[in-house]
């Protein structure tokens, strides 16, 4: 078979299968998700000597010790796979849910209920731990999966599809409600982005290049998992103590995941005691700071910034700081650079707290948190498949509802249009 | 400027005009929209003499008389227009609602709230009223809007555009809110269709080339209106009065349209009954029929259905009949030949009923109703952008709220994550 032959078969089969998926009750997608959790632990030595493999082809490939680290299967990875799989089996199912029933005057009976998207194709980098959570949730939500990982994780990852896979069998349900794809080439991914009459969704998850291409290539419905450039605005009525507090955690507690604050923007009336007192306080964190000119003037070993840093997901102990004239230049700087990620005002002005939330339309606008709490976790939606910076379907974390859609029922007593 | 220059324009001054228009109160929107209503009826004379230049040209081009009919404007559709805008604006608002707000254990108070989806760009065929009717819905909902209708049309779709326009003037709000694209070169589409750092959707509103066109070409999500292959199925235990009369309608009454039925399927057990009734009934209202083979045992004068029936969209007095073995048989039909749009069961039996309704996913969904009411007005929703059988976002009629999205919005106390 050709690649383009081989990616039509994984999509019909795909397709084929979720018809089943989609009307399987939750009882039965609940056990099957434990005994996949279980699976993975019966089988975690033979998981953690095929992982050999692939670490040891990045070793002889030379990459980065980094992006090894993110290729290790151990006992811990593998329990944790497990208990993810165990904790979506224990959230609640969306489909089936009917979220609004209406009687129209000609006595139609109307309603909306939640059903599967159907296929979804997952296209990530690296860790091969997204094999078993992606499809959980994917499964949880009666969804086929079909996934797509990094050739650095390519034993890896089809080891874990075929443990999983067994259990599907067991159960005797269509294997095809999870393929990984055995082939690394990139004309896979091409001819994957193609199939729209039987994927419905496609969700990259990696860097930005896998994003671009993906969202370029795809006639699917793409949504995508952006960078998140999070402001913090401290307004001049911030309680110090508040905003410094807010300010760390969202800066150092875990600097390179996408909540993590990248700008954080100083209201000019308390740039003076304030400015000093966070570089202080983020330099005795090891974090670098990038200021502007105002910010250099009350702390003066800051590094002077450029454009470029406005726009900067650093990932890193690295923070730019800018000083501003009042809540309309916060707004303003936020909707030139920001990312539609997560943005967080500290103010004690009740008037201000409503604009930021009424005017930032970013996925996530926070009064008085820390930007690190912006999770599907945190949120109480369960685990998430990512935090979504597409507007459209799932704007910011997203959970299992989001992997749903809803149709149209109607009910009625044989009534005729006239 | 190179029509690269000029698509990038209209672009960033849509998405620098959606931030004004996203937080007007609905008291202003509905105040325009009354406005622009208003501003159509004063330049109706106008208008129809501009219409007239389209006129002309499509004749002298030999248009097709129905092709021509599509373009007119007459004083009854501009007070169509007039009252479209007008019913819009008594519609609720969507923008700003909160549906739904929740306390964490830590104390955060976590809400999801609807906002404007940003701008839309809709691309569209010969009617010139979606001119206005789309922008009266992109509008209400907080959106900017970027309109790019046909050709044939051009000239009655920029008249109405400058006439929506200036009331977007009087009231000193940006005029790029709404835009009528003035070059009717296709390549101004596909450099439209790139521009994903500033448009948020794109909804394609035609013919089948049309849509292909533009979900093959977009780097921005798609929600497609595409094809209504509408399917009824008429159970053993159907109510055959009950069961002609919704057949009937679902051809007859506007075959023309989406949401009439092209293929009727009649349980086997029912056959030698109901087959002859139907397609004498079917005849008198001057419907063709095709059928299998069992149909035509008992309606002989029937042509046989080849599988290109199957799949067909008559939009005209023609019909696909099949007799099947079962509901399973008729639910696999819908599965091989739907086109996710709307499929309707006739049945006393309450079993079926509900089978149908869980394992049929099409957009809408119905029980003893004829699938005409497959209709945002009839629905209750109010008006309607279109049908959409995509399932990403918005499956099925799509009114003014599936123009909106939803961002979490946080209320912290200083909350911190450890």
């Amino acid at each position: 078979m050709t690649v383009t032959e081989q990616m039509v078969k994984v999509a019909e089969d795909a397709k084929n299968a979720s018809q089943i998926l989609s009307n399987l009750s939750s009882g039965v997608k609940n056990e099957l998700l434990k005994r996949m959790a279980q699976g993975l632990i019966n089988h975690a030595e033979e998981l953690i000597e095929i992982n050999g493999k692939d670490l040891s082809a990045a070793r002889e490939a030379g990459l980065a010790p980094a992006m090894i680290d993110r290729l290790v299967i151990d006992m811990t990875t593998v329990r944790s796979m497990a208990d993810g799989l165990r904790e979506v089996a224990e959230l609640p199912d969306p489909v089936g849910e009917v979220t609004g029933m209406w009687t129209r005057p000609n006595g139609l009976q109307i309603g909306r209920m939640r059903i599967p998207l159907g296929v979804i194709g997952i296209i990530y980098e690296s860790r091969p731990n997204v094999t078993a959570d992606a499809a959980g949730l994917c499964i949880k939500s009666g969804n086929a999966v079909i996934l797509r990982g990094g050739k650095e994780a390519i034993h890896s990852n089809l080891a874990i599809g075929k443990i999983l896979k067994n259990e599907l069998e067991r159960m005797n349900l269509p294997s095809a409600c999870l393929q990984v794809i055995e082939t690394t080439d990139r004309d896979a991914i091409l001819e994957l982005l193609k199939q729209e009459e039987s994927i419905d969704l496609i969700i990259p998850r990696g860097g930005e290049g896998l994003i671009r291409f993906v969202s370029e290539n795809s006639r699917i419905p793409v949504i995508k998992h952006y960078k998140g450039v999070c402001h913090t605005f401290v307004d001049s009525s911030a309680d110090y103590n508040e905003a410094e507090k807010i300010c760390l955690n969202a800066k150092v507690q875990r600097p390179g995941v996408c909540n993590a604050m990248e700008t954080l923007l100083i209201h000019q009336d308390i740039a003076e005691t304030f400015v000093p007192r966070i570089a202080a306080a983020m330099r005795a964190n090891g974090v670098e700071l990038r200021g502007c000119e105002s910010v250099r003037e009350f702390a003066p070993d800051t590094l002077l910034a450029t454009e470029e840093d406005w726009h900067a997901e650093y990932l890193d102990l690295t923070l730019a700081v800018r000083v501003v004239e009042n809540i309309n230049a916060a707004i303003a700087h936020i909707h030139k650079y920001g990312s539609l990620h997560t943005e967080v005002i500290v103010t004690r002005d009740y008037e201000n707290s409503r604009r930021f939330i009424r005017e930032i339309n970013s996925s996530v606008v926070m009064v008085n948190a820390s930007s690190r709490f912006s999770d599907g976790n945190q949120f109480g939606l369960g685990a998430e498949i990512g935090i979504s910076t597409t507007k459209l379907h799932s704007f910011g974390p997203m959970g299992l509802e989001d992997l749903t859609t809803r149709k149209f029922i109607v009910y009625g007593e044989g009534q005729v249009r006239t």
